[in-house]
């Protein structure tokens, strides 16, 4: 048997050394690709998708999964050649249930789709976009049907994000917080608001880049497994774990683009970089599922980055950066400017306290059109309807409503929801962590955070894609995915700033 | 028929996309990599090495060519099908002549043989550096054996680079050549020497960058499709004729290496970016050979760049981009400074009567390496002794001895000659285009180049890979590659700045 687990680890390695080829084609796609070289990048693309897709679904990978199935139930069920047996049983399972026509059309669709979104958008005009998205929504409707024992069709695309995670599950959390936020927007509107024009001014963007440079290394980003980018969309690029790269974008009008944009970043990063060796080039080296992965992202960016201990240590730095912009900005109105709570239009720039109502309406939409309620033409006037519901405010046109995400054209759905299952597990493991940690906001005051790194990569980042995302905030604060320490997260913060 | 040949286009474009895939790795590798990712990347390397091997030598496409064959000798031979099935037919040949086994190996090897020439070249310890080389000379004699049929085991490694040309035609040409050259320096280190002293000033970085930029935006350099970095060994990297990039250095204290730097990989990635779009994602969209891409990379920058009447256009501008360093120079002395002949250590620095020399050195160790008549041990005491015999000089340390080229680091044995035959060829192409356009140089004088890009385009670069070099150099200049224009070169352009 250990002659057949070290021939599926040869498979795998082989699997995951050409996803890290694959992953850096995007890269690059997204950072220093020459314009005229898009289609070439796709067929790229398109003939390792094909190597990748056939070597995972090979007969040859089945028979040693089935053989080693015995012996892996035979290991203690943590370790990591048990979960490698079960998890790539479960991959497997996945990816054969598909038919290979299908994901060839999916990909063809889904390429033309992102060609409409991109065209919709420059038009702003839904109608473009239409075609494309029935087709895509078809697709995933016709998905759903190759994983017959799911209780919903959604719970089939979900599980490619949260691999475990149910619909119902996502409903209910959702249903309890839902209310919660509403109600503590509707009591940060009504106390004066807060002033963040500050942020808006130009800020010399080498200066920023290099500001961002020394907030993340003290975080403790290994720069020899890792470097930092331009791109129009910041992104983390998880190579291998000894390449884990990051993107960020300055806007030289505006500072938290770059600031949260590079802090968010790293957290993505650091967990792709602290998982441990001895699954490199398993395909468990990745994290346990993108709200896993969110929760540390988010984490570094709010949790830490927009909390007062950071700024105690860090403003200072930044006013000798930004001495002509932030001189007479006192930390209090620095801290209170960059917390400021305002209902938007956009996702990408909600606060902490009105973001995860983007998600829920996102969720409730994609539910609707997979269930058949929801036609695609309808989805405007739905989204509009629920915004003005959810967050009091109206798209001027479809450009900043519907079509203000590339998820959809690119076929994510089930994608969304895990950003908002994220912000819940940042703030669970938050009140975990300073529970083992009672001195950890004097620690960031002090501008230290290796005891927090170490913290997490311990309990969360060297587990890799061992455990399901359930499992994995079970085992480490208790309880599953729960919205309780979120709320007591925004109630304690957003009490102190908007007095309430 | 045409069915066929379809199908061989197909599996032709899969491989050339994964080709592609592979030589993005390998222009990352060299820019943005993170360090710690060197071993990673191998792995990436070998892995899709692995796979293009496979398909490279899958018996469907013998299977294929051996039915296309008499198709194809039916066809106008000169034409992109006839063509197309005949290289295609050799390549196939010498790929199943090559056990995948060691495919793998060898890119894990060099892999890790360019990590430790970088750590060699750091520590300035050849050591570093020698348990790889010897490795890496041991798969290169491995790699011969694969051919039998050759007459000596260096053909195999020259064929690689060019194809059907011969050691014993290019030791011939080198006999030739070699007297003919110690001559020349001879006869000029008797004359008053010239002064370059004024090329070795503080340069500012971006503004030799910008010249630089500025420089081959007028050869015709298609920024659409390419794109320059910085690399600690100036290349260019050919990922499809839609993404053809170099990359170059720039010395804050010399001139010289970002200028002809600059020229010479621009020079490469012309040739690239003119090959027909009929042979795009063909497997023939290269070129013929790389003696022939080297013919284009020293035309552009010795027999344009170094020339005449291209400063008598660009020096007003060099020197109003420097006036502080160059006011004071005249052309006629810039012009003698930058074609300063003197026996020097670094190839890459060579003038243009010095640099075959460098080349004929590394020739005759690579063959002493291959036979097995010298040591990797003894490398550094052989390059020494022969630098001093052929040169005159002696390196100081091995980083500016036999560490200074990554040639070997890669496994690119048989490369170094394609140099020097370059140059000759470069020299025959410059005779013939001067007959076919006979104002080239009052164009040059004016700062255009659109009519040599297109002889160029026309006569070279639109075949790609369609003929072997010795074919395609018969019928372009009417003869095979040969020394003798070259000479009269270099007689003709050091007489007048010497006055032999």
């Amino acid at each position: 048997m250990e002659d057949k687990l070290q021939q599926l680890k040869t498979k795998l390695a082989e699997i995951t050394d050409l996803g890290q080829a694959a992953a850096l084609l995007g890269w690059d796609q997204q950072t220093y690709m020459p314009p005229a070289a898009a289609e070439a990048r796709g067929n790229q693309q398109a003939a390792l998708g094909r190597v990748i897709q056939e070597l995972s679904t090979a007969p040859e990978l089945g028979k040693l999964l089935e053989d080693l199935k015995p012996y892996g139930e035979s290991l203690d069920p943590d370790s990591d050649d048990a979960r490698l047996i079960k998890v790539t049983a479960r991959d497997f399972h996945k990816a054969t249930c598909v038919p290979t026509s299908f994901v060839v059309e999916f990909a063809q669709v889904t390429a033309m789709g992102q060609q409409g979104w991109i065209e919709a958008r420059q038009k702003a005009d839904f109608s473009v976009f239409q075609p494309h998205l029935e087709k895509i929504v078809d697709l995933r409707r016709q998905y759903a049907t190759f994983f017959p024992e799911v209780a919903h069709p959604y719970d089939a695309l979900l599980d490619d994000f949260e691999p475990g995670m149910k619909t119902q599950e996502v409903r209910d959390i959702f249903s309890a917080l839902r209310p919660q936020q509403v109600e503590l927007i509707k009591a940060i509107a009504s106390k004066p608001q807060v002033d963040d024009s500050f942020l808006y001014q130009p800020f010399d963007e080498q200066a920023q880049w290099d500001f961002g440079v020394e907030v993340i290394t003290k975080f403790g980003y290994d720069w020899s497994r890792g470097r930092q980018d331009r791109s129009a969309h910041p992104f983390t690029n998880g190579g291998s774990i000894y390449d884990v790269r990051i993107t960020t974008r300055v806007d030289p009008n505006f500072l938290s683009s770059m600031l949260f944009g590079t802090m968010h970043e790293c957290g993505h990063a650091l967990y792709g970089l602290g998982a441990s060796p001895a699954l490199d080039r398993t395909g468990l080296e990745g994290g346990a599922s993108m709200a896993v992965h969110e929760s540390q992202s988010r984490m570094w960016e709010n949790l830490v980055g927009r909390s007062l201990p950071f700024w105690e240590h860090f403003y200072p730095r930044l006013q000798e950066v930004f001495p002509g912009q932030l001189t007479n900005v006192p930390l209090g109105a620095f801290y209170k400017g960059i917390n400021k709570v305002k209902p938007g239009l956009i996702r990408v720039e909600a606060d902490e306290a009105t973001y995860n109502l983007h998600i829920m309406l996102r969720l409730e939409i994609e539910i609707d059109l997979i269930e058949g309620k929801l036609a695609v033409k309808d989805l405007p006037a739905a989204w509009n309807a629920r915004m003005k519901d959810y967050l009091g405010v109206t798209p001027p046109n479809d450009v900043r409503g519907v079509l203000q995400d590339i998820h959809w054209a690119f076929g994510g759905f089930g994608y969304f929801s895990t950003y908002a299952l994220g912000n819940l597990v940042s703030a669970q493991l938050w009140e975990k962590i300073n529970q083992d940690l009672p001195d950890l906001d004097e620690q960031i005051r002090a501008g230290k955070f290796e005891t927090l790194l170490n913290w997490l990569r311990t309990k969360i980042h060297t587990h890799g894609r061992k455990f399901e995302p359930q499992e994995l905030v079970q085992r480490v604060t208790g309880s599953k995915i729960d919205p309780a320490a979120y709320m007591r997260y925004l109630h304690n913060k957003y009490g102190q700033i908007y007095g309430l």
